[in-house]
């Protein structure tokens, strides 16, 4: 399999779909393309209709949108894995990851993915009403599945949520005590670790995920 | 299963949950709430975090976005079957829905789906590149599938297109003639048509999807 990205000091979506291989130790040839580039174009509209990433091809399979490929990659190998087993843990799961993929708009407006940032913003009162949302979703599982994952083991609800831990370090947004905890459960893992690693070695600046001003 | 829907004239993804039911023939109550009523949000609120149609209750289990319930009735009642079998086949499919679950939106903001007008309206550059992103991703699956579904038998992937065959011909948009047959084997489907049915004997307005001027 060969997954193509983006930077990732700001390809929220690509993250979320690296995490799954990062996670469960699944081989896979990753290749960055700088987001926007000429190269970034050509080479992904040999393999897509869209021209985006994440793009996963796996044999000569293209699969072009991040929770498309979480699903794949769950079903295709690692046997349903990527949600959790109980039915009905499973249907919170996939709801709590929707919500993130068709929603939250004034948050990834406002709060574009900038891992290397320290930035301050001022928030819109939608922005502010899904940042409550969050905490409330964070706290919830926190008090109903202790302090691991959303739902205890990993799960593609928390490739989903791990951006916006990194935003909300970023903007150094303040959170509820059990929200907090599992922001700093998600940015010590091993995984954001290595990501916030590579990361860091990037020089490009993408003006559009800019937003702020440097916090003193 | 208790599946609760908005206006069946205007809210289109409730129309995409429900197509799963009508189309494997699953038995399910349906609850039709008035969008944006008192008692929309009374209802809702009781149910889900987000207070938003469609939301699935499955025993005491809540689902509460389109795409969540569709891949969770698939799973949970028909052993995976909302997708096509093949698993390239199915990879495209779950790309193709995600493409509509995430994106599309001056066509979702410029032709609101509103079943029983006749409108013609003005579009932006966006909605006709969205459009023709449309037109593209049907004629391809009709050239390959032939006259049938987008991948043959009907999946998930129809559920999530058919509310813009509905838009296609509320704002009479012109398409090519293999996406032109993929919109009327949608239209003149029995499941499409008891909808269609349902949604006329609504009388309420809701202003906010009330685009365009009427056909001459």
């Amino acid at each position: 399999m060969k997954l193509f990205i983006g930077n990732q000091n700001y390809s929220s979506w690509s993250l979320r779909a690296w995490l799954i291989f990062s996670q469960h130790n699944l081989s896979v040839e990753v290749c960055k393309l700088k987001l926007f580039t000429d190269e970034f174009y050509q080479q992904l509209e040999s393999i897509t209709p869209t021209a985006k990433v994440p793009t996963l091809v796996d044999g000569n399979t293209p699969i072009w949108d991040s929770l498309a490929i979480l699903e794949y990659v769950s079903e295709q190998h690692l046997q349903g894995k990527g949600w959790p087993e109980d039915p009905s843990q499973r249907a919170k799961a996939r709801s709590l990851a929707s919500e993130m993929h068709s929603g939250f708009f004034a948050l990834r407006d406002e709060l574009p993915m900038n891992c290397r940032a320290k930035r301050v913003v001022s928030l819109s009162a939608n922005a502010e009403k899904e940042i409550a949302r969050i905490d409330a979703i964070w706290s919830e599982q926190m008090a109903e599945n202790g302090a691991g994952w959303l739902f205890g083991d990993w799960s593609i609800a928390d490739a989903m949520y791990a951006p916006v831990a990194l935003r909300f370090q970023t903007y150094d947004i303040p959170l509820s005590s059990l929200a907090k905890q599992y922001q700093q459960k998600v940015l010590s893992s091993p995984a954001i670790q290595t990501w916030l690693e590579q990361a860091s070695l990037e020089t490009d600046i993408v003006e559009e995920d800019e937003a702020g001003i440097e916090r003193a």
